[in-house]
């Protein structure tokens, strides 16, 4: 991954996670960044959301600091103390202001945080901070996840080189909510607070709020982008050549670390991509999409390489679109039509949805009939190894 | 199970199946009962619904035709001419008028109906016909279920025994929407047609749509409730004693029969009752209630006997309830609070929770702290066999 000027980072092992893996990361911004953030909407958030919610409205954040291995969530108020007890660590330790300091958090729920640990991690982890610990980061705040998730890319505008290089964990819990797990995105581009709030907004809505594991929202999901402005850009027209490219990277980045996520969904064997056109407004579209994505009818018939389209039928039937006409849908596994005008294409033939079936990456496509609305979501299928994971999670 | 005067059942093997296991399920009722009845409302519903339905608008019905192994959904109007086919065969063999005959179907959706199969197996499904025929239509109409599901109550009204029997059938892509899967309920007693629907529309909120095991609803969903009035009974006054008694007797066999659906779940390995208390609304309760039970996270914890009470308190926060003041909020797990006041209990310790957890039988209850009103379902756990159910459903 390329280095973004102006943030060093660093992953340590403090001794929250039993394995003795990383489960502490530091992300140190330089002076002048912009920082835009967006968080969880369940109304259960965790105790970090709530500070660094707090914190970054009255300064510009210096350091992210992140543990893996406990979530500090539904700890009440001593959650709050001891998120503000790290915070405090870190101000003292570096001489910065606590409100700095943004305080995250993921792993196992309603376990008080182990803030004596942290805190005598901290010396250890600034030490190590270094412009090459994107990578390290990477698995530093990873909990059931199997692999580490990291994009990188380059673009030209106004003839400078601007980089992009986000970080992103979770695999289980997912089904963001105006936010995603966790997602830590910067550039070294100037780019000021309200535009790269913007930015991020439209970015999420496109990724991270566009996927699902299993439906449930983590009471954690933050994603936060970073502008260091050490290259500099003349003022960001909206709509702007320049801002229009800038806007399309960040997305770009933000929907392969949401499909990385996805890909590495807990027990997952297949990629799903949901495409629902045809709608009358996007809320309906997606309505749709999210039903058949969850439907766990659906998933397991995705795991077995069963081509059950009776199962979107239904999922489609039930998704509480109003006035759904049934004889004007019709479903495609990728380029094969399995259904016509609400029932099996004429043409279909079984082995052709099996054929489909076998592959790892799979779109299917649902044409209501009714609009010109679409919408298009990530999912995975559901396995035994989803069972596994979460029913063996805390032992 | 007790006979019901007035009504004769058979079960058959028609070669529906695959297995030869029996799938034509044939119920007789006498004339001048009276037939109250409740459809799914999947949009997509199937072809068998909707002729069950335009007969039902027309004449009282006499026969019940009920075949398992095909759902003939998804089957347009292909399946609307073979649904209607199998009611004109019935019509010519003993007849009666072809709206005298409700067709239902439950199994595989999308494929053709077997008419030819099932209309050869029409004389012999009559020629069996016996008041004794409960227990073998409870097998008759089971699809993956791993158990026949019967209840019979007697009550004494008016100084007359009457009997309410019913069989009910579902395991999977149960999370009834104003029905159920397959369920058939008599009762011998005299109910006429407007007393008998209100019977049964308060007795299903408060049974088959008060559970679910996988949150998906089905295409043929269907609740038939008969009164074959060989019982005399006064006219029943609305809140009258006789009335509350018999609204009561049927409420309690279809709870009991929606509780078997549910222990039957697929997969299931654990019986778990939700309470939602202290709502604003009853919506907003099952809003909560269903959130938690539909939970992937939630259910394995439970297959796992994994006290992780922070699934829970996730689960009701991403619910969707407005302002929700997760201070006020505890859960309990049957008699053990895990969380008070929006955290852990201050009293409880994890051994308690695997003590409760470790149950066949287990009761969640959420109170919210926001209102009076209150709501009770049920589910099961999410279990390999679950996985393993669905991925094999057609192989």
């Amino acid at each position: 991954m390329h280095t973004v000027d102006g943030i060093r980072l660093s992953a340590t092992s403090a001794g929250i996670k039993a394995s003795g893996r990383r489960d502490l990361v530091l992300i140190e911004i330089c002076e002048k960044a912009t920082t835009a953030a967006v968080f969880t909407r369940n109304a259960f958030c965790a105790a970090p959301v709530t500070v660094s919610r707090q914190h970054l409205a009255q300064r510009p954040p210096r350091y992210l600091l992140i543990n893996s291995g406990n979530a500090n969530a539904g700890t009440g108020e001593q959650g709050i103390r001891d998120a503000h007890a790290c915070c405090e660590a870190m101000a003292l330790t570096t001489g910065c202001a606590v409100e700095n300091v943004l305080p995250f958090s993921t792993g196992v729920i309603g376990e008080p945080l182990p803030v004596d640990i942290i805190n005598k991690g901290l010396h250890n982890a600034i030490d190590r901070l270094g412009p090459e610990g994107w990578s390290d980061a990477a698995y530093g705040i990873m909990t059931t996840d199997t692999v580490p998730k990291g994009v990188s890319r380059q673009i030209t505008v106004h003839d400078e080189v601007i980089t992009i290089t986000g970080i992103a964990k979770g695999s289980g819990m997912i089904c963001p909510d105006m936010a995603t797990m966790l997602a830590y995105i910067a550039t070294d581009a100037k780019i000021e607070q309200s535009v790269l709030q913007h930015f991020l907004e439209n970015a999420v809505a496109a990724s991270f709020n566009s996927i699902t594991v299993d439906g449930d929202t983590s009471t954690n999901d933050a994603c936060v982008l970073i502008a260091t402005g050490k290259t500099y850009l003349p003022h960001l027209n909206e709509g702007g050549e320049a801002f229009i490219k800038l806007q399309d990277a960040i997305t770009d980045v933000c929907i392969e670390l949401a499909q990385a996520i996805v890909r590495d969904g807990e027990g997952a064997t297949k990629f799903i991509t949901i495409e629902v056109l045809q709608g009358t407004s996007v809320e309906e579209a997606r309505q749709v999409a999210y039903t058949i994505a969850h439907s766990p009818l659906v998933k397991t018939a995705f795991f077995a390489s069963d081509p059950n389209w009776g199962r979107v039928l239904a999922a489609v039937g039930r998704a509480g679109v109003t006035d759904l006409d049934v004889g004007r849908i019709s479903i495609y596994l990728d380029e094969t039509c399995i259904v016509w005008e609400g029932q099996r294409s004429r043409d279909y033939q079984e082995q052709q949805g099996v054929k489909v079936m076998k592959r790892d990456e799979i779109t299917i496509r649902v044409m209501l009939g009714r609009g010109t609305s679409n919408t298009r979501i990530w999912t995975c299928d559901f396995s035994y190894d989803y069972v596994k994971i979460n029913a063996e999670y805390r032992t």
